[in-house]
């Protein structure tokens, strides 16, 4: 299935999270991962996510599309990589 | 169709960004809006956000899915509402 993440996260957190999602997903721009995965590596993903986050203040978005054909994606302006993000 | 765009445009342009897309979308996220919308009001948007950036440094991503059943959300945390963001 096709899956994007969105997350909004304490400081402390940012980079354990992007650190976590970069194993199983494409860095997109931002805090948001994207790409293809099975179910069970994103229910290994979202239970390592919630051991790292704080629920009362993080939140995190799931976004999941079962078949990718049903989803389309468009940049406009620049398309971003993943090193501008340690620059 | 249901759609998701993120941004990550220049500190200038940012709320410029965030206002149009609030006219179309819903809030959902840091730079995150999501929401039904028409074909045609969705080109309307696209073509007013690209007066708005800068394509040479900002860049803004359209997810498309034509039927909102083939996609599923999920919140783990804090669900986000819009006055968030501006406290």
């Amino acid at each position: 299935m096709y899956v994007i993440i969105t997350y909004d996260v304490g400081e402390k957190r940012v980079n354990k999270v992007c650190k976590k999602l970069k194993e199983y997903l494409t860095w997109t721009q931002n805090s948001v991962f994207e790409g293809e995965i099975s179910k069970s590596l994103l229910m290994k993903c979202m239970y390592e996510l919630e051991l790292i986050i704080n629920k009362e203040e993080d939140s995190i978005y799931l976004y999941q599309v079962p078949n990718p054909k049903n989803i389309k994606k468009q940049v406009f302006g620049q398309e971003r990589n993943f090193d501008e993000l340690f620059i």
